[in-house]
């Protein structure tokens, strides 16, 4: 993805000044999760890293301009944040999405260099972390209790800025492996996440007008909401979809809020808004429902090719554009 | 219709003569149904009136050129002939509907002068004629039996061309109440149709090239094949009008015949081609079904205005457009 | 399917006499396609023939018991009627059909013995007959004119009882095999139809209380009427076909009559009502629409084994019901 | 609820020692919102409440037989735990939801007696609830920082059993109302959270057995896996409740995990299993889909009446049985 990633290129990106590094929020401190999905996007020599304090903050940094791209975890997140970034994604200033990133879940318990595994009984780290490392924790170290952190790189950095004489609270923190290493901890245990196989997906967010290329593995992101909750309302939008061969990979109902029964969804569809089926499902949806937001097309980091059913590639639409406007015509 | 037919202006025409009258084949003879049809879409003075054997030879005047224009029964048709008009628009040459016209079934039993309807032992008239008044001799002229003509009109012109001493082989015939007048002939029994508030619908069909305007009361009529009779497939088609809003005001199946399993569709849809929603329907079935036919737009006989539902207008498919190529835009 | 036919047993067939032959009424006279049919359905040794005017005629004798079933021609025929069957069954006291057969169009041209091919001017037939063999006489006889007769049977019949001086009024007749044999009349030429392959398609109908036994390969005949010709209403009616995986072999839509923009619909699914899905089918059809008749489940012509999809056969239904029944149940 | 809730009657639920109160596992400490909800379904003085450190123990002691039922967060939490509940629900031994409560989601700033707002610096709390009040914190005390806990409550506890003259580590907490008064703290300001509409909705949890009677404003939940997403299996499996008139107040898409693309839906629909729509659309859903699994169905907190349209009603079933039964039956 960096070299196709429009951040690589401040030159030609709006709102980042010529010679300067693009700077990309992030949530911080150094170290987390979401620092290893920026590494995947943009080495640390050719932009400018800033640490913020939570996924809101992250985003609002664009917003107003003081970054020109956010990085923030999007789904399944250890990190918490999923539903805050889709609800600041949804609302507020347009923002859209320029790629995504996967990044691993993986933990360890760290601590200060000498620290024994059975002597640990106090461990830090973010809610979120722990509870995906309960069940190594009741196999394990059955007695550790929690001590929370607002983010485990922060858990990590405190323990390791604590003088050698003072207790900061507890005896070890469950971080990503980057952490311990970054903070020059001990790795007293690895492979402790209950589900090693989990990965937790980020997305680079900048604000309109940068529009990533179709590489025919891409996906678009959208909020769209529906008058009612009707069954058939929701069957109407999905046909949308269905009418121009599009499939979704993702679609989550969130309650809009403001009124009781109306529904906002969250949808990733397979395709780019460049891409002919696509265009004209947004088309219809914009026609059929009385709101929708674009969140961008852009790369998926699977890389995996959007599958292009028969009858719904460019040029099958161009073909049938073709033969309409044949029948169309009048003789002059 | 007259004055906004194509027919009408016979200088903008393609294929018709300057100067000349523009030429209407009709399933004769004179008298018959279709020909009341005719009179509806252009008059006698306006046109030469081309009377035909029947509806193939009447659709194939048109191709071969021998004629401008055709009118023929489409639906519910008292002179046969619904089969063979579908069936010769949805295969050969191209051919286009260009307007409609509805006939209400009227009969009236007629004869020469004198003739004393307890008298009538023998009846004359087409067979779908005789099929639709079955009621009305059961109940006052059971013992009446049928001789077969190859139209009402026929039989007709057959009575009254037949010398008073000689016998035609009837002693009434069932036609048209125009019939009755043209040939001449008294009316012995009105309303003698079972079903009074039945109508034929005739098309006037020309060659691909004229299109009537949109009035907002219009038409579109089509051939569809499926590739196969799972219901699925049927859905995906009708969604594709579904899913732009578009009604249809008659769907009929029938087999392709060259293989076991496959369907043709002839459907009316409401709407026109320049309109978006019904451009798009199209453009979304030729996508989608291995074979599409356009067989016209053309405004309806009884004017009744389409119903537009919120989003389909072509300013709503406009807006859509303009929504989504802001979102696809990328700055310079 | 005379082996199976709840005809072929009369002693358990209602309304049937035991140890008279059971009555079968049909489109006569003797010599027409639809005998042809009726002796695929039953023998003449093991039933009585009795030959009606017209296909309403012969549905009626099973309605007001003069006949025990009918068999008529419901699509494609050669012989007309096919709405007349549709719009009989439609309405009117309830009957339903109990099998089908298939009979091939074929047409010989035939007359008295001597008569020479070359000198045929004049054809009778029903016209129906003529339409399907114009091609034939364009390319061979093309002088030849139309003559009708109400049936190509009795065009048959009249010529071979015409004494040999008189003139019938034509010359040859253009019928079906079997009645050119049972008449004894030459065959002047054979294969005149412009399509060999059509078949035409009849039914045996009955009176409500016999319902054939499910075979396997099995229709299901339906009418069912739409509230409103909006897309939407005719989609809702085939979802309640395809959330049970039943397809539809056959579908017409028929303007109601009585008011403008109701539609009714002749179906055929594959499947017998004694069949889970097609059982559930109706039942959805029943609650969704203001109509459905149910025209009776019976052994295919073809018998084409229906293609069940995975989740639809009977037993998958009975394990939906029981896991549905086993969450529902509550503890004593 | 509390009367029609099992719980409320020990006698006849089974695996509660007769006699004893039944026990109810809560996301603790006390004075939780999750024990608001709690308090909402049954008295401290009908049964013992027993808190869990989080929502993953909370359901496990169901699971294991150590409480009778479970009361944890389920959407829109402030606690965290929606993916922790559904995910545990989604897997493991089954569980079924019995009833469900809303809680306002309310904050109030609160610290030891005599604490001055102007002099907050450091406030603990749960990160979700420090989430819930950013935007108030940036206009009323834009310096405070903030010290996270394991919950609302666990902070309120620490600061009540910290010693005067000792720091625990922060000046004021942000709790909920009840958990100021239950630690005897002083409110600082009230109606601090940014979203003073929002609700949390709880769902109390068995084991399969109890499944409360319909009160005719009912949900239905589930788990749904799909065999692929291609938007087609989407709208299959949505059909199932749209064919039934079955509307749904809630669909998420969750990755399985296991395989790429495959997808678990966690939905929840409106009406009750004993309802005929619902049962049916449930037998539907497990014949077209890989995997079902049954959540419960449980009255609606809002008692919002379920909308039953035209045709769905269980008369409207019954009836179409009985159709289908009258037509399917075949006399002696």
């Amino acid at each position: 993805m960096p070299g196709s990633h429009p951040g690589s290129d401040p030159a030609v990106t709006p709102g980042v000044t010529p010679g300067a590094l693009p700077r990309y929020a992030f949530l911080g401190p150094a170290g987390t999760f979401t620092e290893a999905a920026l590494r995947q996007v943009v080495s640390p020599d050719d932009a400018e890293y800033l640490p913020q304090v939570d996924v809101v903050s992250a985003l609002e940094a664009v917003r107003i301009g003081t970054a020109d791209y956010a990085v923030v975890p999007i789904e399944n997140s250890v990190e918490g944040g999923v539903t805050a970034t889709l609800d600041t994604l949804a609302t507020g200033d347009s923002l859209v999405v320029l790629g995504e990133a996967l990044v691993q879940v993986e933990f360890v318990l760290a601590g200060r260099a000498g620290t024994r595994l059975d002597h640990v009984e106090r461990v830090s780290t973010h809610p979120h972390a722990w509870a995906q490392c309960r069940r190594w924790f009741n196999a394990n170290l059955p007695a550790a209790v929690h001590v929370p952190a607002t983010s485990t790189a922060a858990a990590a950095a405190l323990l390791a800025r604590t003088p050698a004489a003072a207790d900061p609270g507890f005896d070890a923190v469950l971080v990503a492996p980057l952490s311990a290493e970054r903070y020059g901890l001990e790795v007293l245990a690895r492979h402790v996440a209950d589900n090693e196989s989990a990965v937790t997906r980020f997305v680079v967010v900048g604000r309109p007008g940068d529009l990533p290329a179709p590489t025919g593995a891409d996906k678009t992101s959208l909020v769209v909401h529906l008058a009612s909750n009707d069954a058939g309302a929701l069957l109407e939008m999905l046909e949308q979809f269905a009418a121009r061969g599009v499939n979704l990979s993702r679609i989550e109902s969130r309650p809009i809020g403001d009124l009781l029964g109306r529904y906002s969804f969250s949808i990733d569809a397979e395709g780019h808004i460049a891409e002919e089926r696509v265009a004209e499902a947004l088309m219809g949806l914009h026609r059929a429902c009385p709101y929708v937001r674009f969140l961008g097309s852009y790369p998926r980091a699977d890389r995996a090719v959007t599958e292009v059913r028969p009858g719904t590639a460019d040029l099958d639409f161009a073909a049938a554009r073709d033969w309409v406007e044949a029948q169309r015509r009048r003789p002059e």
